[in-house]
């Protein structure tokens, strides 16, 4: 490998620091995106691996008001059925702060491409990796936002059809991701949902296995 | 934001290098991975997002040698069933290197775990949601590596029954990626099935729409 290859101590810490300094985020701060810095995020989305090279992902920035104002009810309408569904913590989930779509600087919605028919690499996975495809798109920009000091979150409360309907997605599209971007007073230390108690995380030990997956016990 | 709470320019750089130098290899060279770096980029994957903060990855070291050439037999099929189905390019197929699941340094399985029943954010696309979480942990390990001058491949040639069977994976677990993972003589410049003439990605500018779903031409 040449010198102009390698990473150095320094680069390698900086990538390190975003894959753990990245959070979900709810809470924004006023504030703009800068075009520019917009820009290199959508391409560090675009550098992601994609199966066969099928680049499923598709972007929609939402520059209209009322529509991110229609996008902020159909949140909304999920986010009470999902607490209808939880039963017993619905009460508490309605309390969690879960999305930012209203306040963040930016937003946008992460899409799925009609099915291109590729096969390298997805004759038995199809919908599989085209999802994961879209999915480190996603992280990409998450880890290139934290980079420029922007928070972004992934909010996956909605009804897809109607999302789909309300950006005329075609036949085959589906919505993936609402992503809330833009400036924040401060990244949460830990994820939100471990702060307000909601759930904690369980160490990696208990999530790497060799060889196989371990008897129960 | 405090002071120690920013990237600054230099570490920005740094995630933009490895976010756009990472590529999807296979061709390995000879050599091992270190147990401590193994170790961080395990916990890179760990740091990944998931939705509901339900962490349905599950990441098994294949260090048997003889589960190593099974796994590699199970590829070599798909590979073959793969050509079969893709009909005139079939023979141009069979002729790309598309894995190092023998010649990697270290090999690794990715999974998706039993749904755990999480509502949080995935009432309307469960499925989708968690395979997304399984790929966000993928592309933190994906960048790590390339940070730590390793490479990684990620294939998805395989019957998933027939990895499960083999690695005794528990009714509702999924395997979703083989990741080869080692020292690289070199980076590929771009990727590879750009390189070989399989096909051409497309600019981000196809991809990036404002606010609907642009009418067909």
């Amino acid at each position: 490998m040449t010198d102009a290859e390698l990473f150095g101590a320094g680069e390698r810490s900086a990538v390190y620091r975003a894959i753990h300094a990245r959070r979900d985020m709810r809470h924004f701060a006023p504030g703009a995106v800068d075009e520019a810095v917009l820009a290199r995020l959508l391409e560090a989305a675009h550098a992601a691996p994609s199966v066969g090279l099928m680049q499923p992902w598709r972007l929609l920035r939402i520059r209209d008001r009322a529509l991110r104002a229609a996008i902020a009810e159909l949140v909304e309408a999920e986010r009470q059925a999902t607490a209808q569904a939880m039963g017993a913590r619905g009460g508490e989930f309605l309390h969690l702060k879960v999305e930012g779509v209203r306040e963040c600087a930016e937003l946008l919605v992460a899409a799925l491409a009609p099915d291109d028919g590729t096969l390298f690499g997805r004759r038995t996975l199809p919908q599989e990796m085209a999802v994961a495809s879209v999915a480190c798109a996603i992280q990409n920009l998450w880890l290139a936002a934290r980079a420029e000091n922007l928070g972004l979150g992934w909010v996956s409360l909605f009804e897809p059809a109607a999302l789909a309907a309300l950006l005329r997605l075609p036949a085959g599209a589906r919505p993936l991701a609402i992503l809330c971007l833009g400036p924040v007073a401060e990244f949460y230390p830990r994820p939100l949902l471990e702060l307000t108690g909601w759930r904690q995380a369980r160490p990696l030990a208990e999530l790497v296995y060799e060889d196989r997956w371990p008897e129960a016990p």
